[in-house]
């Protein structure tokens, strides 16, 4: 099939999803768990296959860690899956319940949103994470992972459409894309697609995002903040500074500017340098940080920049509002986080902050939805509009109005002659 | 000032806007109702001079009605900002509460989106409906209106930004734009609007959907349908077809297809016909429309059309089914109503038609903000993510997540010698 083809026949299968009850996608999800566990065999093969072609290339090691997909890998997906089973059904839930007027009732509902194409790196986990996501939420989904992983996508993403089939779920509910070729595809098709979620490079995520009229959630940039405040606890400063950079530097919730206030740079820089200089990371200072201890030069071009490596650029400034318009300025709106003791500082600082994310006195690197109590996530989103920060199953939601008439026109009452009453009601749609 | 000088003004403004108490924003609510009523007869003298001019121009008698403002119109927006003024404060509502392990809490709290660009057309009210709403969500606003109301929408700018500047809202809160050239320019400002909604002609919409990064809440087509199901009630769905076609034929949620149970369509279409004469509306039917009444024929592009004129295409399906599909390849996924004494066939209905509004027994026309009880509304959103249908304040917000930790990081949690205890917290954000 076609990338349209594919595209329209999720459009159809997620109208008949959007309608699917509990039940059956509880069912559906245990049945691509039993299937997962009973093909393990076949699975670990393909991966095999990816994992022997990968060597060949000479694929790092790190990234042939993350391909890699073993029995620990599947008991691990199960385990997710045991977890959402468990979660209550996102679609259905009533927002809102009005009359609008005697034998007339308003009700704002949560429904699907439609369609979700997905890119994803090269861990086939993510995969399943996704798509057993997308299926207790009622969306369709278009998944293209990785091309090292192609063997094994293809055999999960077989094995997972084969038992949602034999449940009842509809076909054509789940979409696998194989080449770039298909992306491009993708990113024209607004008609049957609802949501893009790139999870990837930042370039690849700003291609995407300029390249298409279908919304886009994800995030580009995750330049993360931490500002240690005049009454901050050093120790507790140092610990903060050095988890949120060096936990792990390759993510987008790390660490990539330290912020200082100038009253206790002086105790808090050296504690800091040395704790950084123990895990190799390297140092670019502002002038005034330079004065205290002896780094690199940081310059504009280090405030507004990525670095995903063990690499922090430090400022020196006056006090909390320098910081939180450097944050302002420079930040990607992902996660900032203050370490100070003052609860009044903190407040303004989350107040002012505009990241999806604030944090006062714990580590950027919690900012996942993992962390977060969310379950599995699909992706972390910089976006100011439907979801920010860590997205889990809410994130693949939407709203109806469903309204119930008892024959009501709209005349009369533009004639003045009937009169809304606008009663809150204390009750969830009928339906369901 | 230029609009990239005015739409930084108003990111600066937004981020303390953001933070601002409910008394100081119903404080500069109740400022700028006093500002209106002190200002009336400069209003409307300004209003006077937009008339004449737009008389001389030629003005459409409906358009120069919707132009004028005179003291009932002043009256009539502060009847609005009364309303608005009994509204909760939307902003800083906890929508969850997590501790994820002893002394490190997450709060998902709401908070405004930030810069919203608004353009509208000639109604002077609006700017002040729009204008308010925005305050009251905490959000900054760039609002560009018709030319025909350029002096009446200066003054009331000026009335405004003064009146609230009295009460201590940031300057710049609120951006008067003047010229197309400068809609061109915003749509250009992706790091500092974060929103555009568009109201206007569908084409125009189209136009600033295809040419920003800048997400869109709007919609371009609003393609409405009424179904008479086999067990409709013959006099209500009479009554519904005429009222969603004829109330007021030049809106979006007016209907322009009418789709007809063929078990049903003998006996319904001629009564429809004659209701539908009656107001001048001609029909354009598909042919088994044909074989039961004598109308135009209707063509693959009528089901296309959105007339938003006193014309409605007309087709007979052969059952729920059909009509569903038919819906969700035509419509716009505006509004949908079915006319059905059966509780089932309508629950199925409003499962399947994808639409931000899906109605039963009752007309298209009633999807609108007021008329649902949101108070004012900024648009009519068929967008499928964030606010779909009539948007009032609800649609102005996004969230922040916010976590307190007591020195908490990452990497005991990563080792697995801490384990999360994501534990539901009964209580709301601490700040405010």
């Amino acid at each position: 099939m076609s990338i349209t083809e594919i595209a329209a026949a999720a459009r159809k299968a997620a109208i008949q999803l959007a309608a699917a009850k509990t039940e059956q996608k509880n069912e559906a999800l245990m049945a691509i768990r039993k299937a997962l566990l009973d093909n393990a065999d076949a699975i670990i093969a393909a991966n095999q296959v990816d994992l022997e072609q990968a060597e060949k290339d000479n694929l790092a090691g790190p990234l042939l860690k993350r391909l890699k997909f073993d029995q620990s890998k599947i008991d691990g997906v199960c385990e997710g899956i045991d977890s959402l089973l468990k979660l209550e059904d996102p679609v259905g839930q009533t927002l809102s319940a009005t009359e609008l007027d005697a034998g007339l009732e308003l009700y704002k509902v949560t429904c699907p949103i439609g369609v979700i194409g997905v890119i994803f790196e090269s861990r086939p986990d993510a995969l399943v994470q996704i798509s057993t996501l997308c299926l207790k939420s009622g969306n369709a989904v278009l998944l293209k992972g990785g091309s090292e992983a192609a063997q094994t996508n293809r055999i999960l993403a077989d094995v997972i459409t084969k038992a949602t089939a034999a449940v009842g779920i509809p076909d054509g509910w789940l979409g696998l894309l194989e080449t770039r070729a298909d992306v491009a595809g993708m990113l024209k098709l607004d008609d049957d697609i609802d949501l893009i979620i790139p999870r990837g490079s930042n370039e690849f995520v700003k291609y995407i995002m300029d390249n298409s009229n279908i919304p886009v959630l994800g995030h580009a940039d995750g330049i993360c903040h931490v500002y240690i405040d005049a009454e901050a606890d050093i120790d507790m400063a140092v610990n903060i500074s050095v988890d949120s950079k060096c936990q792990y530097v390759a993510v987008c919730n790390a660490e990539e500017t330290l912020l200082v206030h100038e009253a206790i740079a002086g105790e808090f820089l050296p504690k800091a340098k040395a704790a950084l200089d123990a895990k190799n990371c390297e140092i670019r200072g502002c002038e005034k940080t330079r004065v205290i201890i002896d780094v690199k030069p940081a310059d504009d071009q280090d405030w507004k920049t990525e670095y995903l490596d063990y690499i922090l650029s430090v400022k020196v400034v006056s006090d909390l509002n320098a910081a939180i318009e450097h944050i302002n300025t420079y930040g990607s709106g992902h996660t900032d986080a203050i370490v100070t003791a003052n609860k009044a500082t903190a407040m303004t600082f989350m107040d002012l902050v505009d990241a999806g994310d604030v944090f006062w006195n714990c580590s950027t690197r919690f900012s996942d939805g993992f962390r977060y109590g969310l379950g599995a996530e699909v992706g972390i989103s910089t976006n100011k509009i439907h979801a920010r920060g860590p997205v889990g199953l809410e994130g693949l939601l939407i709203y109806k109005w469903r309204m119930i008439g008892t024959g009501q026109t709209v005349e009369p009452y533009a004639a003045g002659d009937k009169h809304f009453t606008h009663q809150k009601l204390d009750k969830d749609w009928i339906g369901g």
